[in-house]
């Protein structure tokens, strides 16, 4: 067997949705074929199983995220092929659709980043030292900005989560019911929830949190996780066609209490409130909209709460009146996982897909609503691969087609 | 010596400026003549020495500060009498200035709170069962609300917290230059200063706070504390006629640096912060103001800073935008003196008390900008006291006049 047919068969064939400029994701992407090689002693290498599209993958294509992953050349060698022109090497002439720059030689091309932060997948080749990772395990992304809107890729072993142990699937031991969307969707939404119930407030059966955006995914997963813990939950959701069916849902996933933001600063909807609570405490309050509803929820908290927002949907900061502050006490953070994941371990990482994974296997999750989107692996016409996928970022970035996910098959 | 000739002797006349109903203070404030019988087993009788009149003792009166002391009919008796008319029994017949419900007799008067919240007083009696004060001890409030504008009073021992020994000043011991307006304005304005200073943040040397309001009472005592622990300040004042001035002031109190309100939210006066932190950070930012100035204060604090809010004297609220928190992990808190007090032990009030006071003893701290204006606890026609004493309030609840001390002589 020659070196050259020898390494051919080690090469692994892969595709890529990736960026080397930001901008309108359906016109900055472009799908990337190419070769991995074997993965380095402490890398692994997976095949992707499904990768959903959140809205900060797409805030992070436009440029407008804070957490922006580097640019590099390393999927680029002579193996690889863009399906379209390649992206122009400066970001001025690509955007100006001036092919100058633009080669089929991949030393020309300009550095790329590939999208999605949140994915499972399935490991097919493990490094020398790799120690704990198997070749079967599932695994998740352990960090944000690694990339998953892609077939299959080569990480750092520490960089990712065992969610399902090849040994347990073996011997039957872990045949729960979770399909790959769930898995795939856990380490954003669920996890975010699950640090939120655990980070600000000690929180003891009968406590009550309050949260707009209730339906959001984050939302839903808030309401999951808290009703296990006896905690109860008002949730407020946004006064609009349809807000029955919301409320029907919401109130399937187990959520307390629904409030539309049209009753949010009316006097009775106070003394609503009160009469739920009664001599219990609202201690948290979960802000994902922010502008003047978000001022009325905090006027809700009780004294001590804590406020805590990790997101704007309204694109309206944060109005807090100085008396909430300095006469109830009322404290106002922020949460970002991203932050959280880079400041704590790898094991704390697992311990906590550990526990959401032990609350979904209790059957306490239910399924998100999302489009399931084939991502063809085998797919030979890559031109049409790229089409397809394409469209799927389209819905994504529009409105009413409801969240996205690739399944790679 | 009859029963009834021993009884007067053991009472102490005593003038107190009290209200029965909110309002504007020179309306609702009048003065009550009194006699304080000796006090009981655990309390002591003082002689005041000197009173502020703070913003917030105003809001109080005027029935818009959440902490109202409970009105009493204590210091009703038939000794009692009002200078002027006293209040009528409901507070709907006062105010329109009618006489029904006015009474010679003190059993008709409605129930009395006295005004003020802070002040020096010296301990003139002590009652059988009171350890730690003795007659001649000086002492400061230890919680609010108590009524420190009058000549004498009865307290309980442990709501008052010692700041001068009589043994010590026997000895020769406790002869520092401390006057009474300091002493009198200690328990507010510098012990919030030392406790933001220390209860939100560990602050090291070279840290750096930024403040607005700087020229505020808390402001300058923040200034003056953060100094000897090396901690920087960024100190924000108004830009208007006499600003010159007040940085000259704040930068002989030991301010690092100053800008005025308009310099906020301009790339240039990033740039210049940035070139003062250099390497350090903005660990701390005390708001006072509110608004959209205090939006680009808390901008300009460094990732995971603290923003506390003691003050919102715009009237305005605080207005965060959704990165600050999610993505600087930006804080914030509100900090009221008060509840600190009711939360703590007499313990630890003394103690801060102490330090703040070992500042002061060490000259670190100069004398507040105030009017002194005499209350005579001999004037004998007491309706003059009364027209002197509400000439004081209505300079204090007007504009220009700087900040007001009752001194009792």
């Amino acid at each position: 067997m020659s070196v050259s047919s020898f390494r051919s068969k080690d090469l692994t064939r892969a595709t890529a949705l990736v960026y080397s400029s930001y901008g309108r994701p359906t016109e900055v992407l472009k799908v990337l074929c190419h070769t991995l090689e074997p993965p380095s002693h402490d890398s692994v290498q997976v095949q992707f199983l499904a990768s959903p599209i959140n809205p900060a993958d797409i805030n992070q294509i436009e440029g407008v995220y804070p957490l922006k992953p580097p640019m590099t050349t390393q999927l680029h060698s002579s193996s690889s092929s863009f399906v379209s022109s390649p992206p122009a090497s400066t970001p001025a002439a690509y955007s100006s659709n001036s092919n100058s720059g633009s080669s089929s030689n991949s030393s020309d091309w300009p550095p790329v980043a590939v999208g999605g932060n949140e994915g499972v997948a399935k490991v097919i080749k493990v490094g020398s030292k790799v120690g704990h990772l198997k070749v079967g395990d599932w695994v998740v992304m352990g960090s944000a900005g690694q990339g998953t809107w892609r077939s299959h890729g080569n990480f750092k072993a520490k960089d990712l989560t065992k969610v399902r142990s090849v040994e347990k699937m073996n011997e039957g031991a872990d045949s729960f019911a979770l399909d790959v969307v769930q898995l795939a969707t856990l380490t954003v939404n669920p996890c975010t929830a699950y640090r939120m119930l655990r980070d600000f407030k000690k929180l003891s059966p009968g406590d009550f949190i309050i949260q707009n955006g209730a339906n959001s995914g984050v939302g839903e997963a808030v309401i999951q996780l808290a009703k296990p813990l006896g905690v109860k939950t008002i949730n407020i959701i946004r006064h609009r066609p349809g807000h029955e069916e919301v409320t029907e849902r919401l109130k399937q996933l187990g959520a307390t209490h629904i409030l539309t933001d049209d009753q949010l600063g009316k006097l009775e909807t106070k003394e609503l409130v009160k009469s739920w609570i009664q001599n219990s405490e609202v201690k948290l309050g979960f802000n994902c909209v922010g502008g003047k509803p978000t001022t009325e929820m905090a006027r809700l908290l009780s004294k001590n709460g804590h406020l805590v927002t990790y997101g704007a949907m309204s694109r309206q900061p944060l109005i807090l009146p100085a008396s909430l502050q300095i006469f109830k006490n009322v404290h106002a953070s922020g949460f970002w996982l991203t932050a959280w994941n880079d400041e704590h371990s790898s094991q704390e990482r697992q311990d906590m897909i550990n526990d959401v994974l032990d609350f979904m296997k209790q059957g306490q999750f239910a399924e998100i609503n999302c489009t399931r989107n084939r991502w063809s692996v085998t797919e030979s016409d890559t031109s049409v691969l790229e089409e397809k996928l394409l469209q799927v970022v389209q819905k994504a970035t529009s409105s009413g087609h409801g969240k996205q996910v690739f399944v790679m098959e």
